[in-house]
């Protein structure tokens, strides 16, 4: 059918294997633009993510004060200082395989220029959080643009209450995924992946030990390194909403489903990981 | 009886639980205002006391030295700058549903303008430290104010010496109780919960490991969480005061007693948590 | 005799016991004024020696810029700005139980000055790195003024060549003792600790994992706590380098001994500690 | 002959001594001239590498940004403010017994005057990243020149393609190696390390887990720290390398081969050092 439910079996066949010469520039390069003054912790989380899901490089866009906040906890990132403002006039770092924004940053004029100079660019895009409002999108994309809202933020999206999200994900997300020609994920217990052809997948795994402020930064990171690396677009995104999700199983097998923080998340990631190879 | 010393069956009973499609807006926004530039580290305990205790979300209202210093510590938080002097304002982050205000920072003028701003919305709050000075408290409010004296803070609140406190902690902590309609944590071995209905618990959990500057602070966090997501809000302070003790309790089985340091208790926090799923 | 090498059997006898209901007060609240801008970390280190140590409450003199760089990792201690300065003034944190300087800081008027003011305090005192220089001591404290120089330092105090003082380790330091009455710590293998009565002791722990950038301030801090709550102060000093050196016994049992780091004796400290209770 | 690859059993024979006695001072001081403001964690990984490795001390030349970003990481270390320009007015810490340059600056006039200041005192140096450009080199140096490029900073060095570097490793690397009076590690699967004297070693450690931003950071720093304490430079230069990858080969037993970080080696490094000992 156009719709299932996505699977370890799944997750086993799309993983992507890498010849033993790969090296840095096989995982490209990611870009990440994220993080205010009063909001630094979430390009940390989503740079985690990233990174632990096997970006090859990653530059931050973000400000000195939250760089100088965050750098001693990510030295493998490095920085493209005021990178909102920079992408806003068309100024990028070089040469990138993916690019991701919003976690940390706040809507605005300032966003919306810099999420349109990104849509004219053709890589792989993620939008969460900051850089989740109405627009149009670029029908003739040849690389995905992902949208990652929580019910409340795809509430202002399309313009329902949440209860009628909640009640009918999977035909909101698909309608909004056909019409405007992005991937929808829709978050929360069994997340929804929708694709612009119609068809999607539903996820399994995660708990409530995802309701925590920042788990939906490092989904973000993941997606986008998997965007990165891998050729298989769809399996992309669906294996890592999947593997996102069980970071949190695995994580309340010892503790307390309610002590997970979404820093967690990242340190969990590289034992799940390696299940899959 | 009025009186009982709390166990770990009552903890267990008392237990929230928390349906699989909850998410962080379930368990609440927890606000802390704490933290100046000479004690910057308090505020880092008390967070990540709130989240590995379960809050949902956390603003830090705090100075931008202060979250330069701990953002990368606690990556799940935002934060609020000059949170204290805004609070004097009446100037709050959205949809609270907790505030604790008091680590790091030191009773006076601008701090008691906080406070009475705060005591003016109906949330639960917690008033610890430098938030502890006299003051009269409104009698009509739906959400508990929870104080968390150690007995020489307790000392300055009633105007009696600590050897009085301390051969006295029920009366004096239950008297204080009923007259102000605060929730009175008299802290120390055998902490002593008093509540305004004149009922009351003493906590057996804890030892000496706690002796040590920060400790406090982690409890402020705990409390707070649990205030956030509980229904009842006298379990909710009676669990996390247990709770603290139990880290401790689990710390010595394996480290030396003086070797414990405030910040070991979020850390060993999610595998005591554990044990009451 | 009056000198003995000091044994774990020693150890054991003179560690201390505290009754269950004591607090941070009873271990006192230690001041540590060390760190400059372009010698951070030593702060840290001795920092994290002392908490480890037990000491209920510590204080760091330092520079604002060192206490935000370090903040997050010792979120357990507060800070007094411009420490050194202010000590220069006679301007101190209130009841302090003892006071370590030099760790991160160089030697000259200022840091003269400071530990002038120092000596006219009688808490027991730790002088290491930048504060050992040449100067006379009070002959009248109750306190023990302890100095913390490795042989080349030691070489600076008194004006001998390092080879004379390696193959006279005791003598020379008895000798200094004796007559400048403070207790000596001569670091290096075999550690000898001299007392100002003559008597001393030979200390068997530790090897070359010590070899390393900031060991030395690691001791300063243990030594500095166990002199805050040890009624038996010569015991304080041994059992400090004693316990110091078991860490890095400790770490070369499953590392490798080049690759120790002196930021992981305090990690290892708390089971140390435990193997004496 | 003249080429061979570097086995375990070469590390086991090639592996440092020290006496009981030794201490920092033995292992040597490292001066680290690293990171700018936008690149500020390079300068962290290659330091934990040099610490983990073994250097007695180590200083840093860097900003004051980046050291107020990193030092919380790395508290073993001291700083030299803005080291680059320093040293290209010939001014540096004292005592080096090796020195380091290129992770996290970018080649330019500041840098390249720096470099010949350095080449101008008879350290071992190692040139990496920002400072790998073409220039010619004294041929009268005591100690080694190790430049350690990847294939894509090889290219610019030898003005010839990636394609042809790959094809011809180990004669591209000796031919620069003799002609230049280098030490040549040509990094990559199955590196490549050429000596001015013809001869050179082939390393079979390391997996596509290294294939990360900020490997070959710590790869400097481990180099830097063996070229301090080695009698034996050659068999420095191929130890690190040889530990380095054997780093990877460890992480990828238990985690995922795409989640290790340039931050793990210096973690796993001490591990890994002990199975020669
Ligand atoms: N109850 C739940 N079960 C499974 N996943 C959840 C649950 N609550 C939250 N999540 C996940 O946690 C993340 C929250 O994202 P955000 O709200 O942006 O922080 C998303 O990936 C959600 O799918
Ligand atoms: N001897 C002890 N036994 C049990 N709990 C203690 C003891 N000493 C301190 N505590 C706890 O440690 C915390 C100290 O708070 P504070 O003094 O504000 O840092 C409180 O929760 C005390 O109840
Ligand atoms: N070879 C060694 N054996 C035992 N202890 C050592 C050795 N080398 C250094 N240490 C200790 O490491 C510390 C070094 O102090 P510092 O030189 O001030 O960093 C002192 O406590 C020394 O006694
Ligand atoms: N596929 C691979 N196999 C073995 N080592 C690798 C591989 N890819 C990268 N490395 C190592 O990782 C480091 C990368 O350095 P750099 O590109 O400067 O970060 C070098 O030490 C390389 O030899
Ligand atoms: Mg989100
Ligand atoms: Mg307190
Ligand atoms: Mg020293
Ligand atoms: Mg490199």
């Amino acid at each position: 059918g156009k719709w299932k439910v996505w699977t370890e079996k799944d997750v086993k066949q799309t993983w992507p294997n890498h010849p033993s010469f790969s090296h840095k520039g096989t995982f490209g390069t990611g870009y990440l633009i994220a993080g205010s003054d009063e909001m630094p912790g979430s390009v940390l989380l989503a740079a985690k993510g990233a990174m632990r899901a096997g970006i090859g490089k990653l530059v931050i866009g973000t400000t000195p004060f939250v760089a100088g906040a965050i750098a001693g906890q990510i030295p493998e990132a490095t920085y493209f200082f005021e990178g909102l403002i920079k992408a806003g006039d068309g100024e990028f770092p070089e040469k990138l395989s993916v690019c991701a924004i919003g976690p940390g940053i706040v809507p605005g004029e300032e966003t919306e220029k810099a999420i349109q100079s990104i849509l004219q660019n053709d890589w792989p895009v993620v939008l969460d959080a900051g850089a989740l409002h109405k627009r149009t999108y670029p029908k003739n994309r040849q690389h995905p643009i992902v949208l990652t809202p929580h019910p409340g933020e795809f509430s202002r999206l399309i313009d329902q209450p949440i209860s009628y999200i909640q009640k009918n994900r999977i035909e909101a997300a698909s309608k909004f995924a056909v019409e405007e020609n992005v991937i929808v994920v829709l978050k929360g217990q069994y997340t929804v992946i929708a694709f612009p052809d119609g068809t999607g997948m539903i996820n399994p795994t995660g708990n409530i030990a995802l309701g925590k402020g920042g788990s939906g930064d490092a989904l973000t990171g993941i997606i986008a390194a998997f965007l990165s690396y891998y050729e298989n677009k769809k399996a992309a995104v669906a294996n890592a909403v999947y593997l996102h999700g069980l970071c949190a199983d695995l994580f309340v097998k010892t503790k307390g489903v309610r002590s997970m923080l979404a820093g967690d998340i990242p340190d969990i990631l590289p034992e799940v990981m390696k299940r899959f190879e």
